[in-house]
């Protein structure tokens, strides 16, 4: 029985500059059903009131505090043991950090920062790592679909190269974390093996979701889906849909109420 | 018995901007004992006539075609298999592959490329490996002693970010793949069996040329070299030397003329 539900948002609810067909419709139907929903997105270039914008302005009706990121889970793992951050991200991501701590021991956080992985930066962020500073991952996604359409180098590509040269092991925040799902669960107030979570990354959405105790998870066609995704990684998907919306249908069929 | 002869050239024939005490001499009585002599340095910075230069300032006598980088090596492979480079080194690099095929399918050929590492050149790079091309590392180091005294990224991490983001293993041409050794052997027209490797740095250059089917392989405490280096690898060096002088008595005692 389903009684809440986390949705993926780049390549489920919109592609590029467009929503998925009909996806705001699935959405509204969700919230009718009476399921809370929360969005859990990887993003880690974006602060969450720009997501819960693009949304909205896509026709989505969703509320900022709807919208977890790997930063709000950064956020509260530094507040809660008193780091204060080193950031390596992109500069729009800043403001998710603004009310961080700013003493303590420093902590390297790492997110998808684009052109500003540079050598000088990446090798800040090094030094600081091999003096005994913890390196918190806000993803290790791979690659992501880039708005020439091609696929482009991910978050996780630097992850590795600082935790190779540096001897360590990152302390990962984004999906595929346990941490993350079970941030989005406590967010639904529903216990985790009652929640579904809907993603267009096999690894990361949904045997991550799956690994971590969530109980349904939805593969969707759309997105950076490419044939077979479903069959590569363990645990496999609950179910493949074609797209959100009948995700949404499958979701609706096995709700709690 | 021993008929041929592979240096390590950085920590063995100089320490920083000085030469190892007696150490162009006893390079001048190998070759007056009509051993074949090839430097196999694993720089990725320097094309080799700029290592000859160096070693020719330093008061070696040392012939360009003497020196063995992995670049050496990485144009062989790319010439005997037909694979046009695409080049993510340091520019100064360039030069060692300018004879390079300019047809045929595209490897990417990863160095130390320090500040020319951005985004968009690791991006570059990632886009080709999606697409097949092979990856092929001129090493794969941690760090590196920088020019301000700190340690700095060395192009070890940026091997391991492509390798995990494209979802493939590099073919490492430096030490201590076998692949380097093999051809120091073939320059020096001589059997594997019959050639010592001489190096400061236990595990890359000994126990890596032990591994590879080399005949001897000479620990110098001179270089990287620290107390205890000897028991830390296996194979374990053949023997061990105070520095190259010592080095070459030794080899020149064991000497097949």
């Amino acid at each position: 029985m389903i009684e809440g539900v986390l949705l993926d948002v780049s390549g489920v609810l919109y592609e590029g500059a467009q929503s998925v067909p009909g996806a705001p419709a699935a959405l509204a139907r969700l919230q009718a059903a009476g399921l809370p929903v929360r969005l859990l997105t990887n993003t880690t270039t974006k602060p969450c009131h720009a997501v819960a914008e693009k949304l909205q302005d896509l026709g989505f009706e969703v509320a900022e505090d709807a919208v977890l990121t790997p930063a709000t889970v950064a956020m509260a793992w530094l507040t809660e043991t008193g780091h204060r951050p080193h950031l390596l991200i992109h500069p729009d991501l800043r403001e998710d950090f603004r009310t961080a701590p700013d003493t303590g021991q420093t902590a390297v956080v790492v997110g998808d920062a684009g052109e500003y992985f540079t050598y000088n930066n990446l090798n800040k962020a090094f030094r600081l790592l091999i003096e005994g500073a913890p390196l918190v991952a806000l993803a290790e996604n791979r690659m992501f679909r880039d708005e020439d359409g091609g696929l482009s180098l991910d978050a996780g590509a630097f992850v590795r190269a600082l935790e190779f040269a540096a001897g360590l092991e990152a302390r990962l925040v984004g999906k595929p974390a346990a941490a993350f799902f079970s941030a989005g669960a406590a967010a639904l107030g529903c216990a985790p093996e009652s929640v579904a979570m809907v993603g267009d990354d096999a690894e990361a959405d949904v045997a991550g979701a799956l690994a971590s105790g969530i109980g349904a998870g939805i593969l969707v066609r759309t997105g950076k889906y490419r044939a077979g995704d479903e069959t590569l990684f363990d645990p496999a998907p609950t179910c493949v849909a074609s797209d959100i919306c009948e995700a949404v249908d499958l979701i609706i069929a096995r709700a709690g109420h």
